[in-house]
């Protein structure tokens, strides 16, 4: 599966990928997806936000019982220059243990889906997992259909341009409905199954997270003509706010992070005015990230900044039933236990998901994590290797025939 | 005459203008100095690289007879959120001065010219003074052509948008041998006038300057999921630098500035895996900008980054004869002496002018400055006041007569 889609939105110098939502290589990857799915005999169908949903086994028969389905799945775009696994990792095994189960000649009781979410990443618009919280309301469609991309295009129009009814687009309870248990299989974007010389992980939660835009004002001048005691550099501001976030991260035992800047007016031969820097800070403990925030707030102000929070994301706590339930199928059927006392390691991690949009929804909602041997994610230095891939897999597999159930 | 180009390119918000080579604003500025060169009779021809040369007088009569015109003028187009003095004041001075002598019913008896020069500022394919250095031979065709702007134009495309010949530009001899001498009339860009109490000063010199490129790598990761002790976040390296430049200027005595930054990938959940940052260094004395340059050099190279110079210009010196003639002009007219026993002011500048490009083409040029209230400059809160503008209008007319002589 993987050669079908490893040149698509590759760049042929870095090896790095751009797969941005509604765009041709979006599309590609949605046909390819279609076309998996298809020559599987699922069935496919898709949400008010176009998120791709593929079912073995009628889930609104399924409903009329009473029963709901076992959903695994993840996305296909990309960040700018991403790698190659954060999403695709996730669809590739979906379809891989459905076929695993078939081989072995196993009828699921409950219906099996595998989803493709449209727009994990937020990378063109800004707005991370819009496909899943557009359908569980999270984001409102009026302001999904507004957000911009680089090139001014709204959300609308790039739906427009792909063909769809961005008026159409909105919660979607009766695709939720259909979902009994939703379980992501990820690389992990980090070194804890490195650390641990473990294949495969159940996530715990998701770290609390957010985003703060920092405004660093200075006054704007020539570069040549003013002295430096007659200055206000903006850029300098930014300069002691980067070095600042990165000391209270240390202090507080959590990560910050510094990856965007706006520099006004950006002539080399001007002294910037005006320098906005956003501000991406998570750990593991909510009051720490606070106090690091705080601290970074504290040095803003003083310089006569301002800081705004533009998004907060407590803690999200997977399924803790789900995930002991996970982790004794795992140690039963011997896959991913290196034999460890402690059994099925289990992580929380950073980044965001599908999976927690859904486990704040309500739905029990799971994660797998596959080693990434770099540690490393959103660079086409992200990397799993084979053996790792295929212990996911059959994580998976055993994980869908335990929480689906045999005929 | 301000009345007609107050509004071209204006920001309504922030009083900032933004009037970029061969864009619709300078089409318009262009017009605008065509239509009031027409309205004195001045006969308007264009070089080979589209600067507007106005004049009074046959100047290839003049040269049959072995003489050479007198040049005044400046430039037109704007930095991004620019000023309504820099450039602006030294062309409307000039169309001032030409009616002041006129109405005197001064004859002269070498021809007089007015130029505006196209692309002084630079600021949307990153040269500055590419009109002069086109005609001057500085800035070879081909490379011009090449040159980019934000969006991604070449000055070719940008050229053939504004309707001209992007084939036809080059060395201008036939223009420059028009030019017997060149007095460009430039509002002051920091705060020399302001101490010393002065309207108006004569130049002598403009500071050594250069660009350097410094490219910082880091390593691409995600910010969610990376500890800090395994990151290498270009933008970490950027801020030490940015205040490791300004620490050098201070010690060596010169000015530095990072006034524009590219951020790789640039997202905000993305740890920058390359930060690419531009030096502006300046100063009176070459030695120092040097020893500045190099220290912030040793810091990149450190850090594993890399320098390239860009631009490197040594001190310019304006014609020592033609500064003293001028000042003597003045002293004599009591046109910007406030009684100072030390008489006119003799300033250096930072900045970069046509001046100074035509300075090395060997034409005996002169610079006035026009004080500044603010200061400030390249921003809209650069300023000049009437009277002191009417003052350089009146040092430009005597030094126009002294050079031109009376028929």
């Amino acid at each position: 599966m993987w050669e079908a889609i490893e040149p698509v939105g590759r760049d042929a110098g870095t090896g790095g990928y751009r797969r941005f939502a509604w765009t041709s290589q979006d599309h590609d990857l949605r046909e390819w997806f279609a076309a998996e799915c298809a020559a599987r005999g699922l069935d496919l169908a898709e949400d008010r936000m176009g998120n791709q949903w593929a079912w073995w086994g009628d889930p609104d028969a399924a409903a009329r019982i009473g029963d709901k389905g076992v959903v695994t799945g993840s996305h296909l775009d990309s960040v700018p220059a991403g790698g190659a696994f954060d999403g695709p990792l996730g669809v590739v095994s979906a379809l891989a243990a459905v076929d695993a189960l078939r081989e072995r000649g196993f009828q699921p009781r409950r219906p099996i889906g595998v989803v493709n979410f449209v727009d994990e990443e937020g990378a063109r618009f800004g707005v991370a997992c819009a496909g899943s919280r557009v359908i569980t309301g999270v984001l409102a469609p009026e302001r999904a259909r507004g957000l911009t991309d680089a090139a001014g295009t709204t959300m609308a129009e790039a739906l427009r341009a792909a063909g769809r009814d961005p008026e159409a687009i909105g919660p979607d309870d009766e695709a939720l409905g259909r979902i009994g248990a939703f379980v992501e299989l990820h690389v992990e974007q980090g070194r804890g199954l490195v650390d641990l010389g473990q294949p495969v992980a159940v996530g715990t939660d998701i770290w609390p997270h957010g985003r703060w835009r920092l405004d660093l004002p200075g006054e704007a001048n020539h570069a040549g003509t003013t002295r430096l005691g007659d200055r206000r550099d903006a850029m300098l501001a930014c300069a002691e706010t980067v070095l600042a976030a990165r000391a209270a991260a240390d202090r507080h035992g959590c990560l910050a992070t510094i990856g965007k800047v706006q520099v006004q007016p950006g002539g080399v031969n001007a002294i910037p005015s005006h320098v906005t820097a956003w501000l991406d800070a998570r750990g593991a403990d909510e009051a720490a990230v606070r106090r690091a925030v705080a601290d970074v707030a504290a040095h803003v102000e003083s310089g006569g900044g301002e800081v705004a929070e533009e998004s907060w994301t407590p803690t999200t706590r997977f399924d803790a039933t789900l995930a002991t339930r996970l982790r004794a199928t795992l140690a039963e059927g011997g896959q991913a236990d290196g034999g460890q006392p402690d059994g099925i390691p289990m992580l929380g991690t950073g980044a965001g998901h599908d999976a927690g949009i859904l486990a704040n929804a309500g739905i029990p909602t799971a994660m797998l994590f596959v080693r990434n041997p770099t540690g490393i994610s959103h660079s086409p230095a992200e990397w799993a290797e084979e053996n790792d891939c295929l212990a996911g897999v059959a994580a998976l597999t055993a994980v869908l025939a335990d929480l689906a159930g045999e005929d």
